[in-house]
């Protein structure tokens, strides 16, 4: 037992580091970056206050330990914003997932790398509903911030409606709702209506 | 739906506020305090990793929900350090999520709330051992950072050992394990041998 308690210590103090990794995301009436351990506490709390509305039945206990986990990688890989080409690099990010679970005890070191590939393959209900909560937290924000982080990296409408249609095939209620606000924010002028028309 | 998607847009944009509720610990290598929404992603995480060597067996899923919103009372409250006398309020925590919770959709606002109460009853399983991993968080961050926040409040061991005996109760083993690193932090002088002895 204490041999797998010091693993876990050497984990989580491991992970201490995702406090010291910077988003995009600026938190409301604050000036600094968000990091990605308060942003993943965010959507989990995200996905466990929606899981009762979610289309298709999920398990909220489960997609809540998904999203504890599934920026951990970043710890190795860096955070980038999902308009950038480099957003995703699934090799570079596994292999990050092997290290810092690795330093787990094997069962649980297992289900960590599990829960991540299943977040990874979006493919059962759990991981499409998790990912649909990442990709509708920081929508959230930007709405409430002046559209903050489109501002700063000059996004188009259309590439929100690209990049976020991910949280359609896990909630077409929400996404009719998000693509109405993301129409008002390009009226606000936090959003460009076109991205050939750029600066 | 959109009604309840609504309400849980405002909770969440309520809860962001946990981002700026202060600490006592700093996150090891980095100058700064942490905040409340990053220690919640933290013991969560602690609390899903270590969830299958708990004494009695508890609902992995359950205790880190339970984790991830039992702080979001701090934003009324504030943080204060459990070696103050003002530490425990209850009345005015259970006001703040009254409050806060009662921004949600009903079915969800009486779910968290009935977590939030179970966590401070602290007899289920389930929250004694979340009490647990929130106080067992903070002591690892300590013993492995020249006990930060031990040195900068002047901190006796004996204090530590009373306000963190709801680690026992959840699990025997681990406490045992953290009395003899208390020990070695007393020897390292990271912590006072005597609270009568303080300056």
């Amino acid at each position: 037992m204490i041999e797998e308690l010091e693993k876990v210590v050497r984990f989580m103090l491991e992970v201490e580091k995702l406090k010291g990794v910077l988003r995009k995301s600026r938190p409301l009436h604050q000036s600094r970056y968000e990091n990605s351990a308060e942003h993943s506490w965010q959507v989990a709390l995200l996905a466990q206050s929606l899981a009762p509305y979610a289309a298709e039945p999920v398990d909220a206990g489960r997609v809540t330990r998904m999203l504890l986990i599934h920026d951990v990688v970043e710890i190795d890989t860096g955070d980038t914003i999902i308009y950038s080409d480099h957003h995703d690099n699934y090799e570079k990010e596994r292999e990050a997932a092997l290290r810092i679970f690795g330093m787990l005890p094997e069962t649980i070191s297992a289900e960590y790398l599990g829960m991540w590939e299943e977040f990874e393959a979006r493919k059962t209900p759990d991981a499409k509903f998790a990912r649909a909560m990442d990709r509708l937290m920081p929508v959230l924000q930007n709405l409430h911030n002046q559209g903050q982080t489109w501002v700063e990296n000059g996004i188009a409408i259309d590439q929100v409606l690209q990049k976020n249609e991910i949280i359609a095939a896990a909630h077409p209620r929400i996404w009719e709702w998000v693509r109405t606000c993301l129409e008002d924010a390009v009226q606000r002028g936090w959003l460009k209506a076109d991205r050939n028309n750029s600066v």
